[in-house]
Order: structure tokens, then C-alpha cells, then sequence
């Protein structure tokens, strides 16, 4: 398995381009991108758990329902969420463009093969006729190298300060295939606006429930555990289109070729959630929580989230504070059953490692050491439940769930960014 | 019912006091403090559901099985939290001590008549040599006046920036009887410390079981409604002592003098919890919010905690901006079924009233007189679900559950203190 460059359009057969297209209106920054395979594609599809969801999800689903599309239209300056009737339309309206402005190049679409996504302020009205306008310039700047990838994601970046994507090319069934990711997202959620999108493409031919296996194990394992303020958003969607055009045997069934395809899928996923965490809003650290000895994977993940997302653990680990009494505090009030007398937590990052609390209670550590460890750009807080290094543990069971989740820093950028007047 | 001056020296019978004993030891600020009832008292008591519980909260639990106490000692400067086999036996050697000097004084008091709380940084041994030293003194300057009281309420305060306190007076059974009460708290949890301490005195008399439902009752709509930054500490607590010194007639069923005796009580914790959420760390402005018509109480709380307890939400109001889409998208993520297309949002404050949002969409509003609204010292976020104001809510039936929650705004500050180093 190796890492290729050309993103979504590293997998055979697709092409993507980005244009502006008005809705950024003070600026010229893209805000329109397109991502389109040359054959039909077998996709898999989550969405945000919100109770209030983006007309543009609503309409996905629906698209998405038969589980075949061949193109993605998406947004960035507008999130189209809390518009109602018109907001409904709208989105439906832009998969209609799409679709017509692809087939009168010849590829004969209808609206319910486009996929539709938005991201950026709530509740104001999407300006359709602006996208109609730019619709023709769209298709025109589909590219099937590096560049219509990069325009693409380009085009949905909002708040993002850095780039989230990748791609893999791995063999299976001795044919080379590719996976191909795109992702914007600082935040679970954004000033004024909702959304982490995700788009991967990927040449490799699975059936249709496979496809949607391997996407919800990797977002279980990557998108769903980065915390950066805890609000999930109107938008958050990922769509996962497969076009089968690496030849492939196509993958029928949970077999090694499904385990590697979903492996690399993950490892894919997990490398762009991290991106997010790192990125997230007036971040400076990311911050890697690791739970282990729970008494299953669930439980190590909402007591690792309980912590990455714990306002006062934030602003320590911003402040580079070995505060670790706050961890525990947090690992306190998770939910997930634990002994507190038998929790071990240690600090590491590229300066070193140290252990701060045996069996619940201090162990004497230098705190000038521990504050050069917690000051690196990326820190980990690792947290060992039931420890065997504790005298109190040795004769408890303690469990085999292990999650590690990623989180950020609590900085003034974060109010600032989020205090700001939306204008 | 009459707001009277004294605190948890105003009911009959009460005394109390504080001292520096040299526990915080950077500065000469009380660290110790008393509370004392000439008769035997019958108590309730509520703490932490964190599963990580400070010591003096284990013992207080023990001493408090019994439904009766007569002192209540507290100390500032340390949880007596994460401290392990030490830690207990210090809570313990608290109380005995407080009991044998109460004992020297004539009081004939066991340590099982004590209750022990803490407050302060984690994980650090309790200097239980300073407390004993100083018991003497602390013992010395117990006081029957309001002078008692503030003495006791300044040595459990920490990053408290306000006092947090009252008594009320009124009529039971033709009795005059009193409650009077401190608080600490300036967030869920302080920096580096943990805990809400809560004292009450009454000098009514109530049977055990209609105090302790009671407290639960007034507990459940005041500081369970408080949501400073989400973390709950390891030291929560608060106790409630009635020592019947008033004379009234023993309230001894759920009838109109329970209830009368449930109001008071609730009232007093609601002001205190007010004061909490005023006095969060870093807040510039206390932030309630109201939300009307859920399916029950329970459920509308749910949704008012989530969001006053948005990041986003938060950060929105530290800025005065009235990004109501933020408190749509708390709202959808909190659990319980709403429908957002018949929500309706107005924001409040003594600067005026604005709708902002009707039927889940947006209403055209001024965004100038919106910050005019939002700049105030105190804001409300008001939400109506299923709002016959919008045209889809007419044919669907509200629920009848309301509940307000009080918050802050989440201001450089609360980064500042929070992200500080410790020493």
C-alpha cells in the first residue's frame, strides 16, 4: 500500500474541477466544485445525525437512495440549512444543472445521479441563480489530473487553513486500484456555518453492501473521533463513489481483498480526520487521546472523546498544563464504567514521554519536563485503565477496548474565530 | 416569603466561622471555615455523580448515612481529590478533629456528626497538619451573626469573583421560620480545582424523607440547570441541615407546608445557581435559555443544556452575534425529537425583545439592534418548539415541557484562567 498524489482523481475514470461562481461574495476564492466519473458508480453515503439537516443532505439522500451516482456537485459560502421549501428546491435545482450541463457534453445524467453538498452560513438563502450562471465554467474546468482534484477541494474549503486529502494505490486480486480522498472540515463545525465534507473516490469494483461496510467501519475510525468543539453540524456528509474502472474481480464478499480494500479505506479516512483535528479552529496542538484496558472498544471511545472534548482539558493542553487531575475528572463523568484507583496516565509527544498518575493518585514528575512535552505541536495523553502498574489493578480484569480519538487545543483563537461578528 | 440578610447564620441556632489555616498558602485568605448547630440536626445531602469522588466526599457520604449531623467543615485550597488512601484518612482526621475541639467546648460532638467537604487542586496530598493546627482558632471564631457566615462562605471560595449567598424568611404553621444559605462555584469546575460547594441551614423542622425530597427537587431546577463548561467535578456537594430551632410544627407529610417549605428552598438555590452561571469563569455575561413546549421537562432541559453548553453557542454570545443557526444546530444534536421547521427563536434582554428565526427559517431582523440586545449583562435565548406562530406548527400538537438553564458566554478569559499553569 502506497501514498500517490491526485486525490480524487488519482482512481481511474474520474475527473473534478472547481470554479467561482459567486456565492463567496467578498471574495474570488472558488466556491463551486464538480467531481465526475466517466462510468456509473456503486456509492455509499452517511450523513449528519442532526435532527436539523441541510436541504443538500436531504437531497443526497434521496439521490444516493439506489445506491448509483455519477457526479458530486458542491458549495462552499452557503450551507443551505434552515431554508425551508426554497432551500429544498435549491438543492434539488443544482443537481438538475449539473446533471443537464454534463449531458449536453454528451454524458447523459439525470438530476438523481448527482450527489449535492454544501458548507457555510446557515439560515441565509442559497443564490441559485449565480450557480446556473457558473455551471457552464464548471464542467469546463473538469480535469482528470492533480489540478481539477485541487480546484475541487479548493472549492470547498471555508475556514480550513490547510489542505485534507490523499490517496492510496494498494493491489487486489492482482490488479492495482486506488483510493482517493478529499475533506474540508477545521471544527466539527464552523463559525456561522455547519459541515465536515468528505468525498473518496476509488477505481475498485465492491459490491454495493460491502461498499457500505468498509465506509461506516472507517468513519467509526477516523471522522466520528476527532472532537474539536462537540457540535456536530446541519451538514456533515461523506460519500464514497466506486467506479470499478481498475479491472478488479469485483469483492463480493467479507473476504482478505474486502479486509485490505476496508484497510486502506480507514487508513485513509484516519489520515484526513487527523488533518481535521490538527486544523481545527485556532487550534495549536492536536491533541491524540488513547484509552485502553476499557471493556470495549465503545466504551474506550467515549471515555478517550470525554476527555478530548473536556473545555477545562483543552485550555490546559493550550496552556501546556500537566493538569492531569482534570482528565480524570472528565474519564469521571464519560458514562463508561472504570476504576479510578487503578488508571495510570502518562504524556508524550516528540519531546519525550512521562508518566503523571499511578493507580488514581500523583506520582511525583517534573513539571518543567512535562511542560516541554505538552508544548509540541502534537501531544498525546495516554490513559491506561485498570493498569497492571498499579498494585489495585493486578488482581482486576481489565478490559481489551482500545480507541484512540483526536482532538485539539482550547486557544483565543477559537473565541475569536467563533465570537467574531458573522459579517 | 422575605429576602433577609445572614446567610446560614440567619435560621435560629446556627453559627459559623473561618479561618486561614494556611492551606492556600500564597496567600493569607481564609482556607478553612465552620458551620455549627447548638441542637442536633436532621440532613440531606446531594453530590457528585462523577465517578471519580473526592475523599471528604466519601466520608461526608458515611457521616451523612444517618440523616443527622450537627457541623459541616470545609476547606479551600485543595480537593482532597485523586489522593487516594491518604486522602480518606485526612477527610476522616477532619472530622474527628473539628469534633473533639467542638467537644472541648462543651458541644459533645463524634466525628460521625461532622460532614467534610473540599475544594481546591487535585491530586495533591490535604495538609491535614495546617488544619489541625488551626482548629483552635476556627472553633474560637465561630459567630451567631452574619459575620459568622461570611467568614465561613470566604474561606470555601476560590475563583469566585462574587459572594453567593442568601436567607429567606417565612410563615410555616404561623411560625416564622428561616433558610438561609452559601454557595461557591464559578463554573462546573475551577481551574485546576474541582467542586460546587453548597451550605444550607433551616430552622424549620421537616421530617427526613420530605427533606431530602426537597433538596432533590430544588437541586434538579437550579444548579442541575447551571452549565458553566460541561465538566462535572469530583467534589460536588451540597448539604442541607435543619435543626427545627423555629419551633414550628413538624412537617411531616408532602401537604401545603412541604410545599410551601420546597418553594423557599428552590427559590434560594435558583438565585444562588444564577449567581454560578453569572460568575462562570471568564463570563462577561449570563446567558439563560428558556425552551417551551417539549414533550416534557425533562426533555426541554435536555435542550436548553445543549445549548447553553454549545462552544459555538457560547463563543456567539461573547461576540453579541446572533447567530441563531448555531442554537438550531445545538438543538438538533441534543437527543430529544423536536421538529425544526416549527421552532421559533427570539433573543431578550433589558435592551429589548427580537424574533430572529420562525418555523425553523429565517425572519428578516436588524442585525444592529440584535447586538444592542445581545450586549447586555444578561440575555435570554428564548425557544418555542412546535410555535403556533409558525403556519406547519398549527396542525401539530406542542408538548407542555419547559425548563430554563442558565450559562455564560465563553470569553478570551475563560481560556486565559483555564489554560494558565497551575502554580
Amino acid at each position: 500500500m502506497k501514498e500517490i498524489s491526485g486525490g480524487v482523481c488519482a482512481p481511474k475514470g474520474f475527473s473534478a474541477g472547481g470554479v467561482w461562481c459567486g456565492i463567496k461574495a467578498s471574495s474570488r476564492k472558488r466556491d463551486l466544485g464538480l467531481i465526475y466519473s466517466e462510468k456509473p458508480c456503486a456509492a455509499a453515503a452517511m450523513f449528519t445525525s442532526n435532527r436539523v439537516q441541510a436541504a443538500s443532505v436531504l437531497v443526497s439522500r434521496e439521490n444516493l437512495a439506489g445506491g448509483k451516482i455519477r457526479a458530486l456537485i458542491a458549495n462552499s459560502g452557503n450551507a443551505n440549512a434552515c431554508t425551508g421549501e426554497t432551500g429544498l428546491f435549491a438543492a434539488r435545482r443544482m443537481a438538475e444543472l449539473a446533471a443537464a450541463e454534463l449531458s449536453r457534453k454528451g454524458a447523459e445524467l439525470k438530476a438523481a445521479d448527482v450527489a449535492v453538498a454544501s458548507t457555510g452560513v446557515i439560515g441565509v438563502p442559497l443564490p441559485i441563480g449565480v450557480i446556473a450562471e457558473g455551471m457552464g465554467a464548471l464542467v469546463e474546468s473538469l480535469r482528470r489530473d492533480e489540478a481539477g482534484h485541487t480546484a475541487a477541494l479548493e472549492a470547498i474549503m471555508t475556514t480550513d487553513t490547510r489542505e485534507k486529502e490523499g490517496a492510496l494505490e494498494f493491489d487486489l486480486g492482482g490488479v492495482p486500484v486506488r483510493i482517493g480522498a478529499m475533506a474540508k472540515g477545521s471544527g466539527m463545525i464552523h463559525p456561522n456555518m455547519a459541515t465536515m465534507l468528505c468525498f473518496v473516490t476509488t477505481d475498485a469494483a465492491l459490491a454495493p453492501p460491502l461498499l457500505d461496510l468498509a465506509l461506516r467501519r472507517a468513519v467509526k475510525r477516523s471522522f466520528n473521533r476527532v472532537t474539536v468543539d462537540g457540535d456536530t453540524s446541519t451538514n456533515d456528509t461523506i460519500i464514497l463513489m466506486a467506479n470499478g474502472a481498475s479491472g478488479n474481480e469485483p469483492v463480493i464478499q467479507d473476504d482478505a481483498a474486502y479486509e485490505l480494500f476496508a484497510e486502506a479505506l480507514e487508513k485513509l479516512c484516519v489520515k484526513l480526520a487527523r488533518a481535521m483535528a490538527r486544523d481545527g479552529e485556532g487550534a495549536s496542538r492536536l491533541v491524540s487521546v488513547t484509552v485502553s484496558g476499557a471493556a470495549d472498544e465503545d466504551s474506550a471511545c467515549v471515555l478517550a472523546k470525554s476527555v478530548a472534548s473536556s473545555s477545562l482539558v483543552k485550555a490546559a493542553c493550550f496552556g501546556a498544563d500537566a493538569n492531569w487531575g482534570r482528565i480524570l475528572c472528565a474519564l469521571g463523568y464519560a458514562g463508561p464504567e472504570f476504576n479510578p484507583d487503578t488508571t495510570d496516565l502518562w504524556f508524550k509527544s516528540a519531546a519525550g514521554e512521562i508518566a503523571v498518575c499511578r493507580g488514581g493518585v500523583s506520582l511525583p514528575f517534573s513539571e518543567d519536563t512535562a511542560k516541554r512535552i505538552l508544548s509540541q505541536d502534537e501531544i498525546e495523553i495516554i490513559i491506561c485503565l485498570g493498569a497492571p502498574g498499579s498494585a489495585a489493578g493486578a488482581d482486576r480484569a481489565a478490559g481489551t477496548g482500545t480507541a484512540t480519538v483526536w482532538g485539539c487545543d482550547l486557544s483565543y483563537d477559537y473565541v475569536k474565530i467563533n465570537g467574531d461578528y458573522r459579517s
